[in-house]
């Protein structure tokens, strides 16, 4: 019966003013005849959200907060047997949740030996069960995912499961498990979920696993090969290694998190080394295979050809995201697509076809970050509906990597600004600091480091901030509003420090790398 | 040979181009001879610093950074046997190290819990050790001070330890427990640190300890009463609590946290409440005895002077501090002091005579926090001797609560927001939240809540933001730092969310209370 609920909503022409439940081998037939009959200016909805990307859900919850009639029409692949949660794209977004939680299972574990030096006696041993955390993590998502779609229930959001494929740039084509539906809308928003890459090399696909299915393995990962060092690639690694599992990151370039300030980059190599994770650099799979043992034997090439192959419990690859973008048919559509890498081109989200919208990874050059697409989605859909002009800023993108020290920064990264403005026009301004805790439970402080990148002039505005240390999520957020806002060096040092904080470090600042001055403080009180 | 030292530094009139060594007895005499003799432009320090309270300090750090010559004069006064760090007012600064380290104590015993919901398997008992956390803290505090000290030594700063009074205007004695040493200087800043103040009821002394005392406390606090529930009252009672002592609040008002918002001070109640702590509402102590078992007996009165006696392990005074100034002899320098009071009366920190200073506690009006004596310290030497203008922002200073769930917040409350602009003027947003690691680890929400007072008009300044929850006072530096650079709401949901953090729920605020709409969200992603 569900499927009629989806027709009522989905085929209500409203110049039949009469409800329709079609066959999947007529839907089509008739949606083309009653195209011709449509009222250009009619549509069955006012937004139709294509794919469950979090920046599609987003747009669709706002949309339908001010009033739009709004469809998501989303295809739930599942990708494991049993790690379907549906909504794939809320399931990208419950995807982020997921590393926080796994980032939080390697913290606690920190914090039981913390514990000790604050006085806590635990008089047993301790381990970590894989099976205990997966299993909560697993109720935890599950439970996540039906009170999200209960959300777009409650907003009056309908949802369509299928397929979906532009008949025309107005008509929007969606196969279910029963029938094909047709779909005409003011605007669409094109929102389809990426999925991690397999490289394709000989038993990548039948060996390996990615980031996101980490957590739908049935038995602990043993000793793991993560494969690429882009955030995914850390996180993971750095949570597995705190949870007990010999880990090794492999990837080819010399330093990992391409893209992000390399000085910062290198120091959380540093920290995840001290801590025990191996790192192969400028490295290549070339293949993996199950040996006698049952183990996984990879075959990698080093920056000199050279082959050597090691044996894994898990390998598991981090080497980017893809969109499912080609069975759209964009092209009856008119919607135009980079050609290098077939990802839909827009400004502002708007492709070259007026009332088309894409979002997320889908797009040509678009940060590839959750809060962006959702940011983007809350913003296009008041731009769509509630009058207002605002566009994201992606000039200042904050983020945080979970590795598990954390590295969150905010803006530009030493070398772009280096880039932009020029060496002599930019101030950087560092610190190394202590975190009072540390010193209790003799934890190292070598990696505790902030930079703030600023121009030269007198108003020395903030062109980026980074901190690598416990919460630097948290830390910088509000560092990025204020970045928003215009934040000079100047104003920077004005404000009062919240003591004692690790944030009121930003506070401090005051040794500029030109001085060359050491910038590591006397104790955590200097 | 010490007192050689200090005096050599002390008392170098540059008149006579020579060190002249003073016994006790005729230094006074001596100096007054020499008084007349000075040329009056040339001084012995371009800056005195009275007392070692945080901002003193940091003004000398600051002063000296910047060429200044300069003398710390600190009267170091143990409270308890064993409690004199010296460099009291480092030690009142070592004294927030101090709170901020039982809170991670605290937090650390959550952890235990926590960790075991996240797989972390622990097979015995957990207890905590009083004594471990003591010794470890005082280990560290003592590494602290001597560091400090270490830290003045390298700036070339002299420090002098003894008792001090004005002589006039222009010199300073200050006796130090061999000889009675002048002083003269350009200027001078009276950063004389602030002790507990304890009720003036019978027993009081004899019985009771202060929030400074508590980590000297050489055996377990057992069960525990804090008279007080200010930030030191109730951050006493929050960390001895999880540590697993029976703690109970006993204050006068009938909402903690007297000039913060009451609805967030309400919050932070309730959450201390849910975990155990009790609290003796608008009650006054009487008297305290020890009794026949040995334990510490108190009487006190509830609102309607009924009589009430309880049976402590453990008596602590959180209701406040006072300053020693009565012993500097303001009079004889003409610095005039509140009449109802004796503190200090200053505008930027500058007495009303123009060459003496004063910073912290001792002043009338001045917030009494770390902080902010730090922040006015270091722009005080920024104008004296770096050509700065720039005056510490009185309006907007964040702070945080270690309650353990903290509390954080910068610039009005609701209330003040109300008062100064009129309800009709004002939009209130507000939002519970739920963290994602509290659905794992099965923790109450309900007390998870934030709320951002802004001006109503079109821009929709905000005038100030409050937190309850893990990482407040990390997560409200940064947004401090944007409230300064002219935050509006607008600027702030335009302002990219870090996702998953706690401080993302700044950016997504959009319920207001006008509204009447529930502020509770469905998920951690909704």
């Amino acid at each position: 019966m569900q499927s009629i609920h989806y027709v009522s909503n989905m085929i209500r022409f409203n110049h039949l003013k009469s409800r329709i439940l079609l066959s999947k081998s007529c839907a089509h037939q008739i949606c083309r005849h009653f195209n011709s009959l449509r009222d250009p200016d009619v549509f069955d909805y006012d937004l139709v959200v294509i794919g469950g990307a979090p920046g599609g859900l987003v747009a669709a919850k706002e949309a339908a907060s001010l009033g739009a009639k709004v469809v998501v029409a989303d295809y739930e692949a599942p990708i494991l047997a049993g790690a379907s949660w549906g909504l794939r794209g809320s399931g990208a977004n419950v995807g982020s949740i997921q590393k926080k939680l796994m980032h939080q299972a390697a913290l606690l574990g920190d914090a039981l030996q913390d514990a000790q030096s604050f006085g806590w006696k635990i008089s047993g041993k301790t381990e970590h069960s894989w099976q205990k955390l997966t299993d909560a993590l697993q109720a935890h998502l599950q439970s996540l995912n039906s009170t999200n779609k209960q959300e777009l229930r409650d907003k009056n959001i309908s949802y369509i499961s299928g397929h979906a494929r532009f008949e025309s740039s107005r008509i929007l084509h969606v196969a279910t498990s029963q029938e094909e539906v047709a779909l005409s809308a003011k605007y669409f928003l094109i929102a389809v979920e990426g999925f991690p890459k397999y490289p394709d090399i000989p038993g990548a696909l039948d060996y390996g696993i990615t980031s996101d299915d980490i957590f739908t393995l049935k038995h602990p990962p043993g000793k793991s090969l993560i494969v690429g060092a882009g955030c995914s690639g850390l996180e993971c690694s750095g949570a597995l290694n705190v949870l007990g599992y010999e880990t090794t990151v492999m990837f080819k370039d010399s330093i990992p998190l391409r893209g992000c300030d390399q000085q910062m980059a290198s120091i959380v190599k540093a920290e995840m080394e001290s801590r025990g994770v191996r790192f192969l650099l400028e490295c290549l799979p070339e293949s993996i295979e199950k040996n006698h043992t049952g183990k996984l034997q990879i075959l990698y090439l080093n920056k000199t050809k050279q082959k050597f192959s090691t044996e894994f419990d898990t390998i598991l690859f981090a080497i980017g995201r893809r969109s499912l973008i080609n069975e759209l048919q964009l092209e009856r559509a008119g919607v135009q697509t980079d050609l290098t890498n077939g990802k839909i081109i827009a400004k502002n989200e708007q492709t070259n076809v007026p009332h088309i919208y894409a979002i997320g990874e889908v797009l040509y050059g678009f940060p590839d970050q959750t809060p962006v697409a959702t940011q983007a989605g809350r913003l296009l859909s008041r731009r769509l509906f509630g009058g207002s002009r605002e566009t994201v800023d992606y000039e200042n993108i904050p983020t945080t990597i979970f590795t598990p020290l954390e590295y969150g920064f905010v803006g530009l990264s030493e070398e772009e600004a280096h880039q932009r403005y020029g060496g002599s026009e930019i101030e950087v301004y560092h610190s190394f600091y202590k975190p009072p805790e540390y010193s209790v439970s003799k934890k190292s402080t070598s990696n505790c480091y902030l930079k703030v990148v600023s121009l030269r002039d007198a108003d020395q505005k903030v062109l980026g901030m980074h901190f690598i240390g416990p919460q630097a999520g948290e830390i910088i957020q509000g560092f990025s509003a204020a970045m928003k806002c215009g934040l000079t060096v100047e104003s920077l040092i004005n404000t009062v420090g919240i003591h004692p904080t690790l944030a009121e470090e930003f506070t401090k600042i005051n040794i500029t790398k030109r001085s060359g001055r050491d910038p590591t403080p006397a104790s955590c009180c200097s």
